[in-house]
């Protein structure tokens, strides 16, 4: 067994606290010894979130119908309270926003317009599916931040909803249009080896060590898991 | 002197009670005759909100680096808000959102087509402007409705500041590049056509009635006017 299982976060002793966010509560595996420095982190997470906003509002502009635009206007507001959530730590370390985000922003920029879909259907997929796997991955990294970084960042990104109401969007347009799960089935797919290499970009990994390749696989078989539990609930196969 | 001067809103009693909001506190004359009923002013208002966050969210997408846009998502975070605040007003009369808002919808999203802009400097004074005016124009319109609707529509307006952030941004783009002062002149000329057709559809008129038209007249001799000070800020002539 590797190492860093032994030094996983304890589970919480009182199993009668439910936890609000399920993802967390069933951590088993974390990324703790690839976490970058926390300028790093919160920079170049509170870019990619910029990018979600992008994302969210390019499909709240391309939604056929007032009802999807309002749906996916409350996303969008969710992925901005997380931003701020983030810009206030940055902040709140006396550093300035701009200058940690920007190092970050030609790579999550790519990474947006690699995974944009090419119509609204796609694009509200792209958002469900690259915001779900890259949620779930930072959580897991924020646990090698320090103490009090580390919580704050957490509630940061546990902030709101996103899941659910973009898998209420795609699960409404599936059933109008049964059609559409083999193609979103096949975009999804798609959409993994990009969000997985987004996601490693963040690592702090040392050039050909095994024991980093270690760490990470694990973790990984556990975001596509869930990933493809995601799939699963909208009838489309992983 | 026509009619509506004497009907106006009187001024507030109590002069050492600041407004914080001198756009309201300097109206004189308001198109509460040209109200359309509260159904669809509300579904038509928060149809334009829609648009206006698209419009901000677009330019978030494209400016150049991480700080223009930090700033724009706050602004596009103000117009979500307000969209709510009058989503909430929608919610309170017991309507249904889409079905209120649907029926505008096309001739917003056109407004929204036409006004966009060629490149991200066009697309932020598009925004300052036809936003601005538009701001203007429905809290003047806003006198018409029913005591109740009115002040949570008026608060709703209110809320945050689009024009302060947009102003800041635009000021530092001529300023690093005073070149743009010519081009961005003859843009926000281009919009006020357009900007004046979209107020102008809002309202409720009797097809060839000499009097509405007086009503209209010196309303929009005031948010011209009010357009006017807004460019003259940014060094731009109108």
């Amino acid at each position: 067994m590797a190492p860093w299982f032994r030094r996983s976060r304890p589970r919480p002793p009182a199993p009668t606290l439910a936890s609000r966010d399920t993802a967390v509560a069933a951590t088993r595996v974390d990324l703790h010894e690839l976490t970058p420095a926390t300028e790093i982190f919160l920079g170049h997470c509170a870019a990619l979130h910029l990018t979600f906003f992008e994302q969210v509002s390019h499909a709240v502009a391309n939604a056929p119908r007032v009802a999807e635009k309002d749906a996916l206007s409350a996303v969008a507001a969710t992925a901005l309270e997380r931003y701020r959530g983030l810009v206030a730590e940055i902040e709140r370390l006396k550093l300035d926003r701009s200058s940690v985000m920007e190092p970050h922003l030609r790579g999550v920029q790519e990474f947006e317009r690699r995974t944009m879909g090419a119509d609204w259907h796609e694009q509200v997929a792209s958002a469900h599916v690259t915001i779900g796997f890259l949620t779930d991955f930072w959580m897991r990294l924020a646990a090698g931040l320090p103490r009090e970084a580390r919580d704050r960042v957490e509630a940061a990104l546990a902030v709101g909803d996103l899941e659910g109401p973009l898998h209420a969007i795609l699960e409404r347009a599936i059933a109008a249009n049964p059609r559409l799960s083999s193609r979103l089935a096949l975009w999804c797919r798609r959409l993994v080896g990009d969000t997985m290499l987004q996601a490693r970009s963040a690592l702090t990994l040392r050039a050909g060590s095994a024991r980093d390749e270690e760490q990470i696989e694990p973790v990984f078989t556990e975001l596509i898991a869930e990933h493809t539990r995601r799939l699963d609930r909208l009838g489309l196969t992983a």
